[in-house]
């Protein structure tokens, strides 16, 4: 990557938005992942017990989408964009100890949705540690990354085996 | 915290927005961290080299600051508050690995603001992350979680060293 | 309709955002109507006496057409589109008991604009009541239901007389 | 009612956001009602059947709790206020031809929260017309009024039995 | 106002929102000046002539009293808070050259709404900008500045004559 | 420019937001330029001293490039549109007595960015104004005008000199 630099600074240092208007309108997809790392106590209370479980996971992934929707509100260089889809999937981990993120998004048009998809699994996360700092102050949100991102100019990307 | 429960969820298992009508005003601090982990030469092009230094962290903890008064609008249950100050720092880690950010909030009122910093520090980080993806595309955000909470009736919070 | 389904939940039930890029753009168009059910001395506020009646009907026909575009903000699994026109009418009902709203929506892309015309209609009519509430705090909204709906692969709707 | 005037204009006609910075701060409620008129066979794939019936009504839960939050955001001269707390409860009705929405805000301020309880009625009402909308286009909200209101110097309301 | 420095800024020289937590709640008031500079023709179309002139000075006082709402989402270290009224005032100016716009705003709290007022002038001359636009490309918007402000330790502010 | 008439409203005068969904997607783009004007010494803060020059100017940048983003949520007849690219440069002006400020905006759509480069400057003015206010209340925001539009069917405008 001889010659890269940070495409969000000009010649001079400033912030811009990066001119897209030349580049033509492809499909395209990410898919980001995240993790809340919690107490197995705090995990059951979400999974099971005389608790329905529904709405726990139900707001997570609600928000994490309208969070999609809001991307570019929340990240100043983000250019606006018609997302075609969005998807949040949350799933207890292997180890049980916590819950796994999923966020997947589409879009047709000139520029990637991986922070799209970064930012619903980001705030899924926060959602999660929300309804759950009642009983647990020592959470943690991590392991927000992206996995697979397709179409556009730069080709397929798939992340590698965790280091 | 035996008997401890879901606080967003009523007797039901459905999501509600807590009342908090009989808490008094209270003076209220949360302190959150994040980091992103990202390549030693990808640090470098932040840090230092030709390219001022000076937008890409200065657009980051400005996405901090408005996301945190954004907090009410992305996590469903979360209630709106009159936020007293916002202050976001980033700075290398030290090993050389990334940037570390530092949110702290402080409100006057009726609920705590770790939502409020935990956001801060999120779009801090999804800010960077935006900004420097052109040059890598693997770096991770991870380590939110909140450091330190004051104010209310749960008293202060302050978090052991990282398991 | 043998088959349908909720075409917003995947298949075990989640919301989604359901996908819409495969579906190419072409031009869309919806119309929704809402009522204000009102005393006949609260519409003759609004209608006539020595207040200028500009104002109140002005107001209302505008957050009608501003929260169209904040549609997908506001629904949750709405997608974002670019809206090609919005109209707005306010008239009294023929029975002098409230005021007829009508909404007009045109977009082109790959999604309806139901939502955003149900929308307007919604929203104009709680700036109806919020204007008037001073004065009457019986003031009912009904009737909010589309009339009209063109374009995309479903075809043209019209909604059969009121039953 | 003698005298009584839209308090949301001037002596010229012209709308204003109504002065409340004389008025103290106190405990008000407002509960708010709304309804989704359907065919019972769109009623009973919402709440029954292989379909898990959590996201359809959580998802109108959550959107008309956020919804609340904006209201200020969405109805011209409604000021700003900080909720204390909004509960948005749904069930089929009586009839089994639909679905009633019922919710309930809180807060202490200088003024009352009935448009914030009405447009969380109406926002839930609208994601349920959403989420059922490719097996029913018939659907009509309606019946969005206040039921009850209390705190503040104009003192209770509840409404009269349905003329 | 010897040893005056940026507010906003910290020592290291980065944007804060600083912090009002030790400030008392007083009640506060600022007053903020606009104009639109148009052609008489211009001016004319909307003043008088077959069209009515109600929705070009409605819509542009209504959008400046919501944007005054939205003043700390649009300005990074803006605090947030509860404005008590806002009222926007638009009239001719004694030339015949264009629009003067006054917007006042108050509430009760510990930051002045200085900024509230110029944004809602600012975002009323905008409006009546896009208004006009069709007819007219040369129009310019000016003489932003604060009028009045009252309330908080740094007293009451008057602007002098124009230089 | 006979028979020019305001294109936001009907023929019974009331606020539309104008069909667009007949007129071919072009790329268009405009430019827009603001001024603050302030003594001296505030300039010098800015500029140059002892405290860093980055944030104000950043943070002004970041503000008006956003801003640019939340046009159609802004003034209300504004179509919303995907936004190409946004660029914002700050200089001192050639007499020493403010800040010129250009906001460039770029599309690909059926309508003009006009309002969304003014926006995008007239943000990033009292974006200064707020970082400044401190050390001087007499600064004024004026000569918000287009320079330069290119695009769509009006053709090409470039501003004479100003009178």
């Amino acid at each position: 990557m001889t010659g890269a630099r940070l495409s969000h600074l000009d010649a001079a240092g400033h912030a811009v938005m990066v001119d897209v208007s030349a580049k033509p309108d492809t499909r395209r997809e990410a898919v980001a992942h995240g993790h809340v790392r919690m107490r197995p106590a705090t995990l059951a209370m979400i999974l099971s017990g005389d608790m329905p479980k529904g709405d726990v996971l139900a707001t997570a992934r609600i928000a994490g989408i309208m969070a999609a929707k809001k991307t570019s509100d929340l990240i100043p260089l983000c250019h606006p964009l018609a997302i075609s889809s969005v998807k949040v999937d949350l799933a207890p981990d292997a180890a049980g100890a916590g819950i796994e993120i999923t966020a997947r998004v589409r879009t047709t048009g000139p520029t990637g949705v991986e922070m799209e998809a970064l930012t619903a699994a980001s705030v899924a996360a926060l959602t999660l540690y929300d309804m759950c700092k009642a009983v647990e102050r020592d959470m943690e949100i991590g392991q927000i990354h992206v996995i697979h991102k397709s179409g556009g100019a730069s080709g397929t990307y798939d992340r590698a085996a965790t280091p």
